[in-house]
């Protein structure tokens, strides 16, 4: 919600849902560049402390951009001739824990917002954010407007869960990169998580495992369609998230290509294959905070083993030294090297389950590519491979085009 | 505070004054210029409906700012190793009443308040806004932060509330006028409601009401000075508006000249001298909701009386079409006449109450100068003369230095 402008077709767009018999309930996000405005005032007062120290001030600082969004939505709608309502997470209430800035909910109180819905009104709720038990304001971190709607939609045992974001629902893969990428019409739960946490920026993965949690059904569709587009039309745009395997589901083996470039490749190698190595290595990252993605260590050979895994490319140099300086004398191995220029390729697919031969097809449509896989690693619905970012979106077209994603030629 | 480098000055002010051991509560504005921002996003989504339509999300909407503008100084507080808590006004209780952007305070729960401020915690509650019974978030209405300092100081028996405003104090007149106005040290309670009644921006005149009510000292004084100017200069700084007639009072029979250019003076004339004529006129006026200031009816002749009243200049042409179109043919008066070119110009001072020829010194000093009065009107500790505006800054002047008003020449 950017503008007065955009604010008032986001209200002719609830307005046009209600009117056609649905109860509404609203979680918009901040304008945009408003959180980002407030946090940028706190950073300014406070430089040199890290952002824990302020967390009860930032959070009730950061949660006025939602509430000023909800109050603007309400009186839009009101101004279309909706009756309509808005309420802070205080007021619902929506309980959190006390973990500022990165609050978790724990309860919505839905009595309000119910009887708010059976007096006819459309009801807007601020996401984002809620109260903890000492009355004090929490929020839920970046991306908390999605978690808060879908938690109020599990509250309500809503019909679906309406997110509407900037682009007009999930792919088989980024379009920028293969222009042949077609949206999803249907994408199961686990499929999502990975391609979430693969880095396609759809939605928050938080959201995502909260839907799963209480099988609320997502609908990712855009904002930019206009409002008055047919309301069956809309009902049915975007990329429904389920959590049943009904005979909707498409029932192609591999759903879509994720990838992602942000990380960097670490190796220890000639780690002593003694019980503990992993907790010593990985224990002094975790300690430094820094969040692990793949791991891999491989059969050891002579009483000595390879040690990998992927970390953010921004830890990189922080995880090198570390290495270095602290864990390789403790550990007796003979040596770290790494490597930042790498991407992770992954085909997700539910129907991967119960196909054999997925990954070696993988394999093989890397290998007529020339492309050298530098680590595997394997989930149930998922096959990761670290490859040379440089083959990247050779290696994801390629994938693409051999697992028949590409849209059929019309 | 209108951005970071101000809040930064404000902290470093109110840190002073707990190091000093004072226990500090604040309650600042919003960021200067958010409240229009925020009101003129919502005038540009409902454009067509007066504001009492959307009072709840108006108000919901309004008090965001402060609210981002007192977690920003907790932020700045701390920053400066001074512990501080920010809260809203539901979170306090600030307990009003449930009138949409002109809210009225019922009560303050000082519990919280007192606990924190007992263990050495800086106290920052917004201001301007509270919370009705329902748990809906209400506003006082422009200028209400004033109103919330002064309320919380008279909940929390403070010592003094200090109101930092963008003057240094309160003065014999406008300086810009006048240039020899003085600032006063002390004034009264009664007096400054005249001076505040009267146009002089310097306090809300409802934050003066209520701490008229509680008794609450008031200091008004500058935001502008240096933070770090010695403490017992700022304490002593300002002006005083006080609730005894002690010795520290100023003996000046009168202590200001007051004016207001703003408003217009009408004339219903040859009104049949029958009861119930006030009503009649007055009635239909307030009705339409418009503030009458100065009423006068003079005696009758020939069973005619003439009846005068002024208002706001914005309401003259509203008011002189509503009585020659509805109250006029009712009446059965003469005709209506009106001046917007008009100006009021007020000698107060408490002293007065015991001073007789006061008045008459003012009417003589304005004959000198050649002025011509057309309205009079008293109270108790003001005498107020409506005259042709061009006379205005004239007659400021002039009775100013006839009351010994203007500073002594150094």
């Amino acid at each position: 919600m950017g503008s007065p402008e955009r604010i008032r077709n986001v209200a002719k767009r609830v307005a046009k849902w209600a009117r056609a018999g649905h109860q509404m309930v609203v979680v918009p996000s901040a304008m945009s560049g408003e959180t980002n405005r407030l946090l940028g005032l706190a950073k300014e007062l406070a430089p040199t402390k890290p952002d824990d120290a302020y967390g009860r001030e930032l959070d009730a600082l950061a949660a006025t951009g939602e509430q000023a969004s909800s109050a603007l939505l309400a009186i839009a709608l009101q101004a279309e001739g909706m009756p309509a309502v808005s309420y802070a997470g205080w007021q619902v209430t929506i309980k959190t824990n006390n973990a500022y800035t990165k609050a978790r909910i724990e309860s919505i109180d839905d009595e309000r917002v119910r009887a708010d819905l059976d007096a006819g009104k459309v009801v807007i709720i601020t996401g984002f954010q809620g109260m903890d038990d000492g009355g004090n304001v929490t929020t839920l971190g970046r991306g908390g407007s999605d978690t808060s709607a879908v938690a109020i939609a599990a509250a309500l045992k809503a019909h679906e869960c309406l997110i509407y974001t900037d682009v007009d629902g999930v792919y088989t893969t980024d379009p920028r990169v293969v222009p042949e990428a077609r949206r999803l019409k249907t994408v199961s739960f686990e499929e999502m998580l990975e391609m979430a946490s693969m880095g396609s920026k759809v939605l928050q993965i938080r959201s995502v495992e909260f839907a799963g949690k209480y099988k609320v059904p997502l609908r990712v569709l855009s904002s930019f369609t206009d409002w008055n587009i047919d309301i069956n039309e809309e009902a049915k745009s975007g990329t429904l998230i389920s959590f049943e395997e009904d005979e909707n589901m498409e029932q192609a083996i591999v759903s879509g290509i994720a990838f992602n470039r942000d990380e960097a490749k670490i190796s220890v190698l000639g780690v002593p294959d003694t019980p503990g190595i992993a907790y010593q290595i990985l224990g002094a990252v975790a300690d430094a905070n820094i969040e692990v993605d793949v791991i891999i260590q491989n059969i050891s050979k002579d009483g000595k083993t390879d040690f990998s895994f992927t970390v953010h490319r921004n830890d990189y140099a922080k995880v090198m030294d570390l290495l270095n300086t602290k864990v390789l004398p403790a550990l007796g191995a003979q040596e770290v090297v790494g490597d930042a220029k790498i991407c992770k390729v992954s085909i997700v697919g539910i129907g991967m389950r119960s196909h054999v031969g997925i990954a070696s097809k993988m394999f093989r449509v890397l290998s007529e590519e020339g492309i050298n896989i530098q680590m595997i690693s394997t989930s149930e619905i998922k096959t990761s491979v670290v490859i040379d970012e440089k083959y990247m979106e050779l290696a994801v077209r390629a994938l693409h085009k051999a697992f028949d994603l590409d849209q059929p030629i019309a």
